[in-house]
């Protein structure tokens, strides 16, 4: 009898304790998985040399379940799309090794490493293994072009060297020398990604003693565009940070907010004012984070940014809503980032092959009108805001969605017109020789001209489109809008 | 035996499961009341149109209890207000239909739906069924007359145009045409509230096909002042957002933040930097947010914007230290936000039928002196001081307090005097010509007077006083009065 | 065998809700033990004057355990340094009485209250009774000498009149009038601190009548470097807030974030929209905020300042990284808070020593020489990274840490030179008598070059040593650098 108390007591009490633990994730409660030999040996030194990592990873989904098991999901609820797994990798967890040892002959960062081959970077490529669907989607968004889009527009690329370009004051001049590599890095390339190359071989002395290691250029990023050494674009990491890969993260607006901040693109801001952002900040602490599909209103009360962008969204009793994408731009039919005003979307990731009817590789010229041939259409223009607002019309009625549309319309059309007002006075100074056009981003006038479309403009619009009124008004909204036509025009005055 | 055993099991664990999920809030542990015949035919249908909003609305205390049970709570623990529920509603839960269909013969908005009559708006006067006092203290707040505090005062109004009014260049001169309705919306009456009206009815095509709903103007809206189609004020839902209808959201600073941001009203992010705010952001998730009373130190370790401005306070044995009010300026005496300068409470919500001795809609005069007749006394202005102080004492002790004030009452004082200094020169700037006075808000140095006013001596009387040392400082404080000031006084010497 | 099973029922339950409880620290699990008479007299009234700080003690650990049992963990475990408690307070936890009742003849504040004599203000000097290792290294540091540094440097103390005086218009002039010491205490010294002075004795009106108690300038106050009645020197309530005197509280960045807060010291700004951010926001909800020592990646999978700046670090299996430290600037090599530009730490706590070569008291003169006599030396720096980089490989692989800090070095280099260009332009400005040098801080041209290296140049540092992409970019970053740059080198030329 005492026997059968104990047992009891440990039974509840160990019951308890799993459910609590598989709480949030629904997996097959089923002893893990074995890590393979490979990875036991990785962890067996790095628990000492970087504790952190491996701790990280054990709180991870790749620590507890083998491709095997994913596949045993019913599809709706799998995190993995592909159905065919190779075999040295199916049934053990997802370890170090089996990241970090893929396609080695495709890696220019491979290197011998105590007795193993791994690479330093885990590439898009690498994680094709078992994502291929997010990874083609992926690598065909504007995301996945992010640095060479910067790269490869000489107007970008104008931009960018007035803005971080090391200015000196010499014979009473004020001169503008290259930007650094490191400045690069850490300004535009910190979320556009930069060009990881391999140097070579190179010797630096860690905590194990000296040892060899590939020798990388514009080494460490993360940023969304990243061309890594074997290749491939992007970094996944960028939104599911190393050594987690949650879908939690991901899905929260923190991720997001990394990149996607005010002046230039006050997202997040924006989102955080919005009658969305309240109940996401008030409330998320009850939400499910983890579950595939996302249900709407029981697994989230309001959407985050991954809800309208990416994911995969069903009802409470699982049917979809619309699918899981990792072309963050697929259902966006207007692109709200002005340059220089709001335009259709582009029709391919790679925007650095658009040219205007004036020869510059900007989306709509200095007098609005777009490019329409590198631009999507209006049909696909209406069948991406249908998708978009399937979303909207999971909590709010068809009225509603459509109201809140025609506003968004208005506001682009207002704001363009707010930015053409700055572009008139601009070419004014230009032609009364107030500024020099040569370089249209580097004096005071055309730093003006810039805030208007790149900061205000964009402030609104975003606004607009998640409902953020301070943002629309007085937080580079309209106030600043205004404010600052009035200072360009007061230039094109004084200096007659 | 074994039997028994079983039992004792199932019961230790479902107990443990149902002191849990009760845990936050002290409902009487019994079945959940019936859901009305005609709400169980809405959600049949608005389970599969807009699954959101029922899944919202089944997490919510309104799906899980009835006006009878609620009335069964002390009334200290009540959150009904009133005592009398008509019979209709008594013995169900708030439903769909509970809300949108009441008193339809005053909506507007009212219409023929798959079989009933609803409300397209649920209004505060909707509200006011089981929750008068709070509806009735709302309703003669600022808050309730916010949008026609805009409208009907003629200065109010020119500044919102001079903002938000669509700026072109016309024949080299800068021309300010007038605001559009969708602006204003998403701009000042985003929070403010707007005017919905009913232009008849309109047919959409929706999921369900072909159906005829109200043809509604200015809609959405969630703003404070909302003008509803049964002549109501205000939206309930602007703090306890759709169909969750939570204490818990009011009761997070997040939803103040959807309006009181910088740089006009830096309410949200002056409490993120004080002590409050820090204790509030790192303990949070400890705290209990549903419980009325709420009660100091034990429920909460530190105020949000509720526990100063309006929620019922209690010790941790349910004696009150305040109660409860909806008219969110009841516990205050100085209106810190300047109209230029600060100046005592408004004696009534509908702001606009102040007159200063300049003829002017301002309750102050340029020159600083007070419209005092519109405005509470020194013997009110006490009283409702004695009652902030009262919070304040819930942890503080009553030197602590009074000098907190005082200095408060210093603080006031100094940035009314660098706004006068401000208003000297803009006025020196008119006299001379180099300004003109008929539009106050339309020209660079009318801007940076209102930048002063507005922005720069609200940043510092709100970091004052909550404690916000840097919004006192650098961030839109003192740095900006100082050097703003500095910007006014070139203006008015370059141009001489 | 009812007995026994009602006995198993009531284990099982107590025992879960225990365990419970205990969950996110490890102590002993034990009986309470008990509070001091003196204390209990305290509580009588107190819970009933300020009830809420007698609930925030209840869930203290002060109140749930003595200094004896303190003293049985582990060392490395231990939350109190002192080996040695007086007899008094060793077994009685750790109540109002232990704490405002301690060296009564060091305290200017003591006063006798209700028959017993207490200190208003608990000093450092009063919580090195059982935190002297903490105290010790605290008042070494430059926070302790926070409002010293401010009050005995001629430069900054003439940078905070000019900002925080008021300013008047007077016969056509803008004059500047002293700040007044209300202003000061919630501007610069709400972060620095106060000097708490006791000039006598007051009667005061409280909810007990009239009561005598000291009279105290300068309070309430917080800051860092807060001088006490007692002499000593700082505030622990400045990151652990009474009277719960949290270790969670301290560890997270909210708490920092009172202070080092954009525009001048964005140090929160940009750790929230860093990768650590990004997880720490994300998964914040998930860690052990309690444990010591704290574990990297299993107590926490992202630094918070705390982590870098000052906690003990261990692996999951107690083996220390890096040991705490209450001297913040401990494990610090260069001071990235630019004076006028980035230089080594300085020796000593107490920085208005300093003298640098042109006689200012700025640790570097304005050509960019640093006052090295007063500043650690190559070696100190080194020993002092090395110590931070240890932190980093918690995670990060050795070449991972080394480039990155090779980045900072650059980025340190080039806004040192965008500042000594700016001060180029200030020095031509004074050298033409465009602006007056008698004064650095108070004409326009002067706030454009504090804004160049107080705000922009330092947000740029900042994200680079922690990666935040937008304040090295748009937000206070190059951008601003480089058009602020450009607004002074055109008020050189205009006014000529």
């Amino acid at each position: 009898m005492k026997q059968l108390l104990v047992y009891l007591f440990c039974s509840v009490f160990s019951f308890l304790c799993i459910t609590n633990i598989l709480a949030e994730e629904k997996w097959e409660v089923a002893a893990s998985p074995p890590i393979s030999e490979n990875t036991q040996v990785c962890i067996l030194c790095h628990r000492n040399y970087t504790p952190g990592i491996i701790e990280d990873w054990l709180k991870s989904r790749h620590s507890k379940i083998s491709p095997e098991m994913a596949l045993k999901m019913p599809p709706i609820e799998r995190r993995i799309s592909s159905e065919i797994i190779p075999d040295t990798l199916k049934s053990t967890v997802v370890g170090c090794y089996e990241c970090h040892g893929l396609n080695a002959s495709n890696h220019k960062d491979n290197f011998e490493h105590f007795g193993f081959r791994i690479n330093v970077i885990v590439s898009p490529n690498d994680c094709k293994t078992c994502h291929p669907v997010e990874v083609d989607q992926y690598s065909a968004s504007k995301k996945a072009h992010a640095v060479e889009n910067l790269q490869q527009n000489p107007l970008y690329h104008t931009f960018g060297e007035a803005i971080t370009g090391i200015k000196e004051i010499k014979d009473g001049k004020l001169i503008s020398l290259n930007s650094s590599e490191h400045t690069k890095a850490e300004t535009c390339y910190a979320c556009h990604g930069t060009v990881v190359t391999v140097k070579g071989m190179k010797k630096i002395f860690s905590k194990m003693g000296d040892i060899d290691v590939p020798d990388l250029a514009n080494w460490p990023n993360q940023g969304v565009g990243r061309i890594n050494p074997d290749g491939s674009k992007g970094a996944c990491t960028s939104c599911h940070p190393r050594h987690n890969f949650s879908i939690e993260v991901a899905r929260k607006p923190y991720t997001c907010a990394q990149c996607h901040l005010e002046p230039d693109v006050p997202a997040f801001e924006v989102y955080k004012e919005s009658k969305h952002g309240n109940i996401f900040l008030s409330k998320q602490h009850e939400w499910n984070w983890n579950n595939v599909p996302w249900r709407v209103g029981k697994d989230f009360q309001a959407p985050t940014c991954a809800t309208c962008h990416n994911s995969l969204i069903a009802t409470s009793d699982d049917k979809v809503i619309v699918s899981r994408t990792h072309d963050f731009g697929a259902r966006l039919w207007v692109r709200l980032f002005g340059l220089i005003y709001s335009h259709p979307q582009p029709k391919v990731g790679a925007t650095h092959i658009i040219k205007n009817k004036d020869g510059l590789p900007f989306p709509v010229t200095y007098d609005g009108e777009s490019a329409s041939e590198y631009l999507i259409d209006k049909n696909e223009q209406i069948q991406r805001q249908t998708e978009m607002k399937k979303i909207c019309q999971g909590c709010h009625n068809t009225d509603w969605v459509n109201l809140h549309f025609v506003k968004l319309d208005s506001t682009i059309a207002e704001t363009d017109t707010m930015c053409l007002s700055a572009t008139r006075l601009l070419q004014k100074a230009w032609n009364e020789g107030l500024a020099d056009p040569s370089n249209p981003f580097d004096e005071t006038i055309e730093h003006l001209w810039i805030k208007q479309w790149f900061f205000y403009a964009n402030s609104v619009r975003y606004a607009s489109a998640m409902g953020g009124p301070d943002f629309a008004t007085f937080k580079n909204g309209w106030w600043e809008l205004t404010t600052n036509l009035h200072k360009m025009f007061e230039l094109t005055q004084i200096k007659k």
